[in-house]
């Protein structure tokens, strides 16, 4: 069976899933029989359109402003207008993350939910508001919605929970969830600059926004901890459950002075005893937490496999893809 | 549909095995829909045989020469006459690894195959020097071949490279695959004291044999690289193919001239270009393999998801209980 795909958000991500797809199309279909075709691409202003699937190689190349010329544009289209109409199995929601309102990609979601179709997204926003909603509308429509790209980047966080330790009861989840706050705290560390000086840098290599407060102020790490609370561990929290401290008020006193004890100072998500929070915490300066840079690492306490670390890169397109991919193949597997 | 399940091997994996089964029988079947029945579990000079399932909260306390007393022992009887006369489903091996031969464990593996019943097995001996073969009978009898508890103990690396990392390629693997030499390594080098001492005090503590060559001389890394080359990267190799080199001729000056440069001594399991090595390396003292004391730590090299890392427990009987469960479940999912 050929999956119908639509993609929601061609940004960064989507544009590096669209070109990987098709870059490794005969690999997919030699090794999963996945075969594919992307139906529709949706932007902010239009959509390329064509139900008999569109010419991808075509379109990766091509910059916002030349969209309107090619053939298979559509002005003004919006996808909560045109995906029930479309013939497709799964939206690959890629808009950018809203913790406001979760906006557009909760409507996107809840659109193709209510129309038969499976979700894959990478965006945060609206399960880290309504992650029970739209479980919920999931479980009744018979769906699947997926969401590995949303936490850890390429770590495959839920295929692990769910598949390699199976069998295991998860006690605990602790992680470094956010590679722009950890890389800010390495370099203050390792450079003994003050927060600001450090997060300039990070700003200056891009791994900060200009306005960094999702990732410092941990807004960014507790949306990923209420995903993981909600999907791994079964409890029903949004992201109003998360107590968040963020790290901007580490001085180089405290780093220096956690570094006399033999510590360092890391920005750590935890679920733990049924409370989620996002603080900077003390770790062994020789403890696996103690990753340096912008990887991201997640803990999973268990009552037979004990502690299971897993590490990764927790941002980048083709991260993103190597998750929205395996979710692809999940879905693909389960719906032949 | 009841899994009839025959463990062979009954020292501490298994008795932590057929003890979490049953401790755990309500929550798998909850879970999973998992039911199962022990119908046999063999020594080395007997077996208890229950064609109608063996009640193993009489038996996983009883001491060997206890194992006489009880009604349902059968002296004398071998699993490789007995197995395909059982009506089983899974044959769980667990005897001790042998490296020479890969016996008793190959024969009783070649003796499931051969008569219809899947094998989960967390002996390296058969499958470090014989795995295409046990491979090829496993596919060309149709049955399911799983061996989890074989590499990484707990780190569930075979279910992570199969389904959480799917739709990537898998570049190279390296790893710290004993965590008994990583446990001396870091000993000799925090307490700056020879190879001899590090080892006497692992040999206190328990982590090595008093017979250490096959974790020192790097034999049991060797055996899980070449496990993971075989059914990883789809290679067909078995013990000699892979270059070794212990860690016995590594002295304290070594270390030193090591730390001085911001490095420490890993002992390091790789497949990589096709190649299989076991030796110690250099690696940056913050880098992620400089890991400390008996944790192991496998790091895929793939092309989207980039480098992965797990790390966890590398032995104990609930540990390997962890990977057993995680295969019986696969099977149980695949068989239904």
């Amino acid at each position: 069976m050929i999956m119908n795909l639509a993609i929601i958000g061609f940004g960064n991500v989507g544009r590096a899933f669209a070109r990987i797809l098709l870059e490794r199309k005969q690999d997919l279909e030699k090794r999963y029989g996945f075969q594919s075709k992307i139906k529709g691409i949706f932007e902010l202003n239009g959509a390329f359109i064509n139900e008999a699937g569109l010419n991808i190689k075509d379109i990766i190349n091509l910059n916002p402003n030349e969209f309107e010329k090619h053939e298979n544009w559509k002005s003004k289209v919006s996808a909560n207008n045109l995906i029930p109409k479309l013939d497709i199995d799964i939206v690959v929601e890629l808009t950018h993350t809203n913790i406001k309102t979760g906006e557009p990609g909760l409507s996107h979601i809840k659109t193709a939910l209510n129309n038969g179709k499976h979700v894959i997204t990478a965006n945060k926003g609206p399960l880290a508001l309504a992650f029970p909603e739209v479980q919920e509308l999931a479980k009744k429509n018979n769906l699947y919605l997926r969401f590995e790209a949303t936490t850890g980047g390429a770590i495959p966080v839920f295929h692990l929970a769910e598949t390699a330790l199976m069998g295991n009861k998860i006690i605990s989840i602790k992680g470094i969830l956010n590679g722009t706050s950890n890389f800010i705290l390495t370099q203050m560390s390792r450079q003994n600059v003050p927060f600001s000086i450090a997060l300039k840098e990070a700003q200056e290599l891009g791994f900060a926004e200009a306005d960094p407060s999702l990732d410092v102020d941990g807004i960014d790490a507790a949306c990923k901890i209420v995903i993981i609370a909600n999907s791994i561990l079964k409890q029903n929290v949004t992201l109003s459950n998360v107590k968040i401290k963020g790290i901007r008020q580490i001085t180089k006193d405290a780093i220096e002075l956690a570094r006399e004890d033999g510590y360092v100072i890391r920005h750590i998500a935890s679920a733990e005893n049924g409370k989620l929070e996002v603080s900077p915490r003390l770790v062994p300066e020789n403890s696996t937490f103690a990753i340096e840079g912008t990887q991201n690492l997640i803990r999973f306490e268990t009552d037979l496999a004990k502690e299971i670390y897993i590490i990764g890169r927790g941002a980048g397109g083709r991260e993103a893809t190597s998750a929205i991919i395996s979710d692809l193949l999940y879905i693909h597997k389960k719906t032949q």
